[in-house]
């Protein structure tokens, strides 16, 4: 695990050991928790100077439904944001998983790694089928950990985001590297596949506006593309409590305190110094500054989001591009894998 | 099922229905059994005009060992036994599977349409796995009947000819088929894949010299490649029993009447013709016969073998051209699949 603090350093030292592999489900709007969970903090990466691989994980979205609803316009969406909040299109290579067969091809010899116990172990795994709406668990959700280990694997990637409920994941993709590694000793010695290291985020996690977790399907978050007027009548919806006084206190209030959070992120400021500004303004106070603070806040990116979600054509280009990059390096990841495999 | 006498006018009517997948793991020479159970049905099926796929299944070396052994050679050594049993390049496509990333691609949606349940019913699979060398089963194991789905629909085959052991491998590509054309529907209303069917083998199942099932691993073979001399000996050590007299009795006999079946077999002759002609000439009688009758029916596949075998450069080409259709199908394939999908 590495902080982000101490990453400028090792970038500029050996950029190629920081690749950064990430990505997101095409299911759905991005809202304000990826934004401050993750978005923001790519960006600042590729400031760092990192070499940013976004897979939009298209097959993923077919392990735990049926059919994969409105995808290329989720895809398209998830672009968009993208770029609206700064990544850098040229620097970046964006892409779906699905337009990358070398990269899917991987799949097989790291199916031959890992045991159908192991499988079975994997806790996120089993969380997910616990929360899953089909019937019968399937192959490919069994198997997704591995196909993630593809994903990091094929571009080589040095540098993984998670929270800390996906460690397990990127513990599957360090125990695919290790054991491809030593069963195929490269002839001059060096390893194919480095060991990706996990990059725990910083950031503070936001909850929804019921209180509960934040999530694209509960409808409990405020999508980065939503207008003004929408995010302020979801932000009036947000549930808070009847004390009017304004206090920053995460375990006692943790509703408020979201609240206070979100706004200090807006605008830069310490949660305690807003809670004090509004003082005895109660939840009406509250939920002004936050309104103000987020949509002053998205306002250029939102700006941003809508001249690029007026031209798909570039979009579309953007993940062409992607998928071309991402194609090459795969194409030659799988090319050293057959080699040392013996022509597999 | 389709037997093979009825197949004639149906190729004749309609060929594309009657495209053949079929191949051989590259772990290997291939022998006597392979040669009359399979090899030379497969050269009658291209003589009636069938469209050929042979698949040289690489990956799945990696399924039950560690390490794929001198896979490129044993890979090249079944191109050459392939041509020179009479199999034409220039009709049939002949190709690795690790060769056709977008092959290997359609196991991810494939995966997502059977459950792990059905993954673990599998009874081949079961089986596979209680005659493993490896310690504990992998996910490559599991999940590989729906990598040969993979396999037989990327080319959209029509027929795959099977033994009976290999009934429930094909009803997963059957069901995957099935399933597929039931969730992504064709606009037009055509189903992206047709359902294969079992082409049940006519062909006498061999004994090896040991009367045990004949195979590779086992040494009990005659592989097509072996001299005349080694041929020979191998068929001297055959086992049989201590009744001079000569009799076709393939339940009472077992070992003595396989001798008799494998000569019929090379000679075009019925065994009970053989026995009497031996008599009371014993098992020496008997083992002379059999020697000459393969021997002389191997001589010219034998020749054609030494000469292609010579000339490694013409088998890559073979491969290499193999490897090109099989890719510009399996990209046909996997475009129609994405669009159906809604871009996945």
């Amino acid at each position: 695990m590495t902080e982000l603090a101490d990453l400028a350093e090792g970038i500029r030292a050996d950029p190629a050991a920081h690749r950064v592999l990430t990505g997101d489900r095409p299911t759905g709007p991005l809202h304000l928790g990826h934004y401050f969970g993750s978005l923001r903090n790519r960006v600042h990466l590729q400031r760092l100077g990192v070499e940013m691989f976004l897979v939009i994980p298209d097959y993923q979205v077919i392990t735990d439904r049926d059919l994969a609803d409105r995808l290329a316009e989720h895809t398209e969406n998830l672009v968009v944001d993208y770029l609206a909040t700064g990544i850098d299109a040229d620097r970046a290579t964006i892409f779906t998983h699905s337009s990358v067969p070398a990269l899917n091809q991987l799949l097989l010899p790291f199916l031959s790694l890992v045991s159908v116990a192991e499988l079975h172990r994997n806790p996120t795994v089993k969380d997910e089928i616990a929360h899953s709406s089909q019937a019968a668990v399937n192959g490919l959700m069994l198997t997704y950990p591995v196909h993630q280990a593809a994903d990091i694997l094929f571009c080589k990637a040095g540098l993984v985001p998670v929270g800390k409920d996906q460690l397990p994941h990127l513990e599957v993709a360090r125990t695919v590297a290790r054991r491809f590694n030593e069963r195929y000793p490269h002839p001059d010695g060096t390893p194919v596949f480095p060991r990706p290291r996990a990059l725990l985020s910083a950031a503070p996690l936001l909850l929804g506006t019921d209180g509960g977790k934040m999530s694209k399907s509960r409808g409990n978050s405020v999508p980065l593309a939503a207008d003004e007027d929408t995010t302020a009548r979801l932000l009036k919806g947000a549930k808070t409590d009847a004390d009017r006084r304004i206090t920053y206190d995460p375990v006692g209030r943790p509703e408020v305190s979201n609240l206070l959070l979100l706004a200090g992120l807006c605008q830069d400021r310490a949660p305690e110094e807003l809670a004090e500004e509004i003082g005895d303004g109660g939840a009406a106070a509250l939920k002004r500054t936050v309104t103000e603070a987020v949509n002053e806040h998205l306002r250029p990116i939102r700006a941003r989001r809508a001249e690029l979600a007026a031209d798909r054509g570039h979009i579309r280009q953007v993940l062409r591009t992607g998928s071309e990059r991402a194609n090459a390096i795969a194409d030659a990841t799988l090319t050293e894998v057959r080699a040392v495999m013996g022509s597999l």
